[in-house]
């Protein structure tokens, strides 16, 4: 398969990485690494095993690109105003987007450019950081779940969504095909609304929030919250849920969400995407989000002032 | 009169330098600048005229205190605790107890202590700091609400409230006798929940809040929150008031909330006075203020470890 992958951080270097390695034809989009990604490659630092691609093909503008299978979307979402100028020109005509990306409305936006039936939404569960030029770090999990976008959820997984995680799996991405895209998008919010916002408005890594009964008390109320609308939403989110996932915070390494990892950096925050398409789609439903929509006003006070 | 300010911060001091300035016979608790203070006096910074107490009753214990008609109680609510030490021993048998302290629950602690029928609650729409060891600068406003505190409130302020009204007012403070002092709580709660809390988490003064737009809309839904279960506990406010208090804090001075003060200060914070008493009422009423909230286990976490 030729992959291009949009947006190389962490998270598009790892998977672009992994499927490489596995065989495909993988083009790399990079802006700052790109000169260290064309002359070194890429390496993988990963508690599974380190690996080093010497060789990787590496781009700065969509006109090198080739006709593409896939595109990988890995890019923040606050640099989504780019994508009208690669996706249109690099997609094959039966080729696909897989976004990566965080929170809602980006297959939206997406179907947008390229046409209904060919885009996929991947939830990715994976802690990773750029360790440096061209280089990743893979700290813990990475399992991707993935579904087809649409207007109506279908029962079972689509054909489409099947064939790219049977190609992930193979690639050792452990990959899941589901039917309901939104509702593995609102689970994926329960989390990354509480713990991505805190870890900016408190300063802290997930393990300090979770060590202490103020942190942990402030994300459960917002995970509340987004169980909440989601149920609304017709999810039908069991209570046991949040449970699963601050246990499983408790559990896992002290990490840095993304949103901490930009606002330390000083890049924008993804807070379109995680926290005011939400609160909209909410407030369609009929229902709010008070404690969430303070968040969201803090982080946009908060945000580096570009 | 005889007068005793136990706390004597910007707010007490202030207060006491403007009774001991009108003849009174005030003595004041100091802690750290007790030194200061005993020798060279309390002095007032002020734009409606700098003055200097060369002389004033400093005392660091009970002992020494005579026992005194009124106790003006200017303690952060963080130092509750000492109060017990005080008030029984220093209160004449006739003797009143007015507290100047934020938040919820200081008149009813305080009743505990020295009974029914001689307890004032004192609102102080003041913005004051300390400039100095002993130095009081104050910086606009000043004007107090007092009302006698009791288990119903009745249609026409009373007695004790109006006599001590008149006592401040002589004083050259502008005083206002209330009948519902409990009302006139929840009025400056709807100012001081998301100021001062929102001061801390965004690191910001009253300007800097007002000034960008995700600064109001969060001051905003807070203040919203706060003005519905006032009004579900029977306060009856117009919603025009918050637009008068949003006005009011754009044209006021650049502040700094007490609570930011106390935080860059390394002190505890007064979260407990200020949001858990209101959420524990609210609670106790069947409503519910999730972005108040979040907004106090946001200052419980970030609050100095002591």
């Amino acid at each position: 398969m030729v992959i291009t992958v949009i947006g190389t951080g962490a998270l598009g270097g790892y998977y672009g990485a992994l499927l490489q390695r596995a065989g495909h034809a993988v083009h790399f989009v990079l802006r700052s690494d790109y000169a260290e990604a064309r002359r070194n490659g890429i390496r993988v630092l990963s508690p599974r095993g380190d690996f080093v691609l010497p060789h990787v093909d590496a781009h700065n503008s969509p006109d090198s690109l080739p006709p593409s299978d896939a595109v990988l979307v890995g890019l923040k979402t606050t640099a989504n105003g780019i994508l009208k100028d690669y996706l249109p020109r690099v997609l094959k005509s039966d080729g696909v987007v897989i976004t990566l990306q965080n929170g809602l409305g980006n297959e939206a936006h997406i179907e947008r450019l390229v046409g209904t039936g060919r885009v996929l939404g991947g939830l990715a569960f994976l802690c990773a950081r750029k360790a440096g030029p061209a280089v990743i770090e893979h700290q813990d999990y990475g399992s991707v779940t993935l579904g087809e976008f649409g207007p109506n959820p279908t029962t079972e997984p689509s054909a489409l969504s099947l064939r790219w995680a049977e190609i992930f799996s193979a690639a050792g991405i452990e990959t899941r095909a589901v039917a309901n895209l939104e509702k593995a998008r609102w689970r994926k919010l329960l989390w990354n609304i509480p713990f991505n916002g805190l870890s900016v408005v408190l300063n802290a890594n997930t393990r300090e929030i979770m060590n202490r009964a103020e942190g942990r008390a402030a994300a459960l109320a917002l995970m509340q919250e987004v169980l909440q609308v989601a149920n609304v939403l017709g999810h039908d989110f069991q209570g046991s849920l949040i449970d699963k996932l601050m246990e499983d915070t408790q559990t896992m390494i002290a990490y840095d969400p993304s949103m901490r990892l930009d606002f330390l950096a000083g890049r924008p925050l993804e807070w379109e995407a995680i926290y005011a398409a939400p609160l909209s789609v909410a407030e369609k439903a009929g229902v709010d989000m008070p404690a969430v929509r303070l968040l969201m006003r803090q982080l946009q006070f908060l945000r580096p002032l570009m």
